[in-house]
């Protein structure tokens, strides 16, 4: 099995601007993992309709999957739905059942033209499902095109992804020690990285709000018995600095 | 005074997987807002040679100034400060002042081969201060280089950015109105936006921990005055669709 690439690509100005902060990233992130999907770029770009043209043609030929958040609502900086279709070569037209679906929700005195312009897809697009809203989100391609609003988001992830052909599932396994620190065993650490090429080792730094501090070490990779393998070798190396190896996550909730 | 843009890369691979939740954006979004400089895209890639010298160069052309974050620590998978050096076409060098600083806070037991490493810096760079753990960042050219972990981005991001030379400062000022929805004033808004072109209209729906929704109708732009005027619009826009509207941001602090 393949491991399959995937770009994220956010759209909007609110977190450019530091009004909000992203949470769909994480979503998405973990979805995908859970999928052996692997997600390898993420950009935040503006409701600029020649830059979103522009990046969803770069990262449709440069990843096996792109997904999308933001812009599909009803307001004149909700250009996503027009901007996929100019950059996948499909003409923007009203999808049936999408249009009939949002009229019997919202009841047709509300369905103003606004509105109706959340029924408009590219043609030949799929709908995402929207349980929070009805507005349809859509895949065209091996594009997906979701909604920012992140309970909205969560929904469409939750139901697209396990859709989506399996890549090889990342497996990943973690120790963390108390007291530790990065520069005490990076030597070692990159030693243990040229035995174990494979596998993708990393340390975290943790700060917890009781002053307690330590890092987490972490192997990822796709063969399941390498990266344990290497997580036994972790926590030798945990051993070997004189520290507990401490399992689970608990420790690292929340990195500073 | 021309408006500048900039453009922030985080690298590594901790927000890719989903482990952890990008927060170093907003800080850096907000501290940009107040030197007047415009914060265009950000890209999240992971810890690859290439793919990080590719990022910069692309990055460095492209707009006024590139902020990065991660991957100058002392374990092997920090590659930051090689890939920047590569990318600016500037050997990695021991930066004598940094060096010192660094063994002098560490003690010459504890300063290893690998923490060593975090004293190396692009030839011509200039030191950013940390005053969390001593290591420090480094611009060179228009490419600020700064840590990942959050209380150390913001201490870099504090001392560095209103040292910058100043753009044209953002203005914005926003309106909220208790149970309106997007849908039911869009038009409206495209309306208003092509009145005011060269201000950036836009609307954020909330949702309240106590169940209460609404929306908030910012403008921002670059000229104080047509802010000002777009914004007594927009205050006259929600009135005529019967609402009242509410200064301030109390009411969307907890965006949904």
């Amino acid at each position: 099995m393949l491991q399959k690439t995937a770009c994220f690509l956010v759209i909007g100005n609110e977190i450019l601007s530091g009004r909000t902060q992203d949470a769909n990233t994480r979503v998405l992130a973990q979805a995908l993992n859970a999928q052996g999907i692997r997600l390898m770029e993420v950009r935040v770009i503006p409701d600029i309709e020649d830059r979103i043209v522009r990046t969803v043609r770069e990262c449709s030929a440069a990843f096996d999957l792109v997904f999308t958040s933001g812009g599909i609502g009803p307001t004149h900086d909700d250009i996503t739905a027009e901007c996929v279709a100019t950059a996948m070569g499909a003409p923007l037209v009203r999808h049936e059942e999408s249009f009939r679906l949002l009229e019997a929700a919202l009841g047709a005195d509300r369905f103003n033209a606004a509105r109706q312009r959340m029924a408009y897809l590219p043609e030949g697009s799929t709908p995402i499902l929207n349980t929070v809203s009805v507005a349809p989100g859509f895949s065209i391609g091996n594009v997906h095109v979701m909604a920012g609003v992140p309970s909205i988001f969560a929904s469409m992830v939750a139901w697209l992804v396990p859709q989506l052909e399996k890549g090889a599932p990342l497996v990943s396994a973690s120790w963390h020690a108390a007291g530790l620190k990065e520069g005490d065993f990076a030597a070692d650490l990159a030693t243990l990285q040229k035995t174990f090429p494979t596998v993708d080792l990393g340390s975290y730094p943790y700060h917890l709000p009781d002053g307690a501090s330590g890092v987490a070490l972490v192997a990822k990779g796709y063969d399941g018995d390498l990266v344990g393998k290497a997580a036994l070798a972790l926590h030798d190396l945990i051993m070997a600095h004189g520290r507990e190896p401490l399992a689970g996550e608990a420790a690292h909730k929340q990195p500073a």
